[in-house]
């Protein structure tokens, strides 16, 4: 993938820019029969279940160039796909890539993406199977789709939580809202003065979490691993509230968040003091966490070993339906939670 | 879907809509175990195989909003994907959905879209099992991912042809191209004066094989019904002369094909008489014929009754890859056949 990088998308064509991009994909499951290079791909599961999601990524509404680099940007790509997959309890296995670009891109811009997206396969065992490379009038367009496998009875649905459940987080919370404050704010600092350069510097973890969050399948392992099936489980992409809120309402529960359970990094909290924000607010409302949410029997957390580095918090509990959906703040108030997430539609 | 019509899309929020859009939709086969609502859709194709496609439309480069009927995009955008399927002689079962979209557009456009979706999933017996929807800042975006199923020893790849096989296409070829000058062609002409209304009364044929193509589900049934499974078989998109390269190229094959084999539409023709253009350069460079091209052996050939409605042509044959691939003239000479079809990346 190294050569001919000044070469434009014009005179390699669309095949020859699949074949340029692909032609290094090696196979690394069994399921998949046939990758790239057909009409369709061909996998086969044999005695077990696939789950399917797919993730529309686009520019100016999912990432922003100016400060997202274009590796990371595939590997994030992937992540909010897979991290689908493991709230289903479920392996990724294939995922398919289409993109549009301006024809007045470069090579290497699209090789850098796929390069990312190759990084994320390899990380997480998944073979990029097919996909669909056109040229856009307007701005880059990503979308994934990313099939996986279960066995039937591990598959793990949002509607299973039942009161007295305890709610899980599989890590903290917030962190990647709070990185792109940083990135909007020196965007801003550079748009009014470009000779100022963009001070990224001792921002690094909430930045990372914005621009390279990475899908919990080491959490999944762990809970077969414990021998724990969580009761419903979600991925936190729009914020904590709207997640604990679709649980709920698929369960028929009501639940109690407490405010000082909800684990939030040092460095979030650093980044909120200084724009003068409350942190519990970024991790309700924040989004884009990809952490697990889950709820358990209260027998199954004895289960949880206490020799694991992975920290799995507890938050709070599911309650009868009647009993409403509340935060408890640090206050000892009782807030009624509301889906302030992320909303592509309404907030943009 | 008739009330709120007038309901704007930031009011209803991202969660809103799907819920809006997707109520309505009753899961009609039995391998789709659970379909929109939770993180990914769960499928279950038991002993079977899987295949997977996907493909992106967008704005300005697949379609146009000025002369396309917005459930007709809807429609077509599914038979795209279907028609992927039935190239690998699998039967559809299930899509997903991603749209990016303008918050100025009106509700009922969405529907409008929706509704063309979900026609054309009835028609096909198709689910749709999830999606994505987003707003999006330029234009509108539609990326659909196809699954469908099949038993291990029907798939049919596009590397299987052997030579003397017989060469066959389903269905005339060129229409859709001749159906997209004419549209191209009214929107010139409204342009430079915008009082004239656009005239396609007597081009139907060729408007509907550009604006409302249909999947082969049809030609499928046909062949398993006749006992016949091609050798290789891949769905016309990019037009006849790239297409029976892919199959020569994966097949380590060359080809014959017939100018005068090559069915082509009473419509088509006056159409491109009409505009001073050779119509097998239609049928081989036009492309979105959303036909399947297929070879099977001599003996397979037989097998078609002559009692069917269905007209299979045969045009060509495959022969050893060493004699080239080339079409054979009306005036009997032979030209190399080239790739110059559909080319998203170069053309565009």
């Amino acid at each position: 993938m190294t050569k001919n990088k000044e070469q434009n998308l014009e005179s390699l064509g669309e095949f020859g820019l699949i074949e340029h991009l692909t032609s290094q994909i090696e196979i690394k499951n069994e399921s998949t029969l046939k990758g790239v290079g057909d009409d369709a791909a061909v996998i086969d599961y044999q005695n077990k279940q696939a789950v399917v999601t797919t993730d529309l990524l686009l520019q100016g509404i999912h990432f922003d160039l100016v400060y997202t680099p274009i590796k990371h940007l595939g590997y994030k790509a992937v992540m909010v796909n897979l991290s689908d997959v493991y709230a289903m309890n479920a392996t990724p296995k294939q995922i398919t890539v289409s993109i549009g670009v301006s024809s007045r891109i470069s090579l290497s811009f699209i090789e850098e993406l796929y390069e990312g997206i190759k990084v994320a396969c390899d990380k997480h065992n998944v073979d990029l199977i097919g996909g669909d490379t056109s040229t856009s009038l307007t701005g880059l367009t990503i979308s994934i789709t990313a099939i996986g496998e279960a066995n039937k009875e591990d598959i793990v649905y949002r509607k299973g939580a039942k009161p007295n459940d305890l709610i899980c987080v599989s890590g903290d919370l917030g962190a990647a809202y709070m990185g792109l404050q940083v990135l909007e704010r020196e965007k801003r600092v550079h748009a009014d003065n470009n000779s100022v350069q963009p001070d990224l510097s001792g921002y690094d973890y909430i930045l990372e979490r914005q621009l390279k969050p990475e899908a919990r399948k080491d959490v999944i392992e762990y809970l077969k691993a414990a021998g724990v099936k969580p009761t419903s489980m979600i991925d936190i992409s729009d914020g904590l509230s709207s997640e604990i809120l679709h649980i709920c309402k698929q369960s028929n529960t009501g639940c109690r968040i407490y405010e000082n359970k909800i684990p939030i990094d040092h460095a979030t909290s650093l980044m909120a003091e200084e724009i003068n924000m409350n942190p519990t607010v970024a991790a309700l409302n924040g989004g884009e966490d990809y952490e697990l949410l889950f709820t358990i029997s209260m027998e199954d957390y004895e289960k949880f070993s206490k020799e694991t580095d992975l920290k799995i918090y507890t938050i709070g509990h599911i309650t009868e339906e009647s009993k409403g959906k509340y935060l408890v703040t640090n206050g000892d108030q009782e807030v009624e939670l509301q889906a302030q997430g992320w909303n592509a539609i309404g907030k943009h």
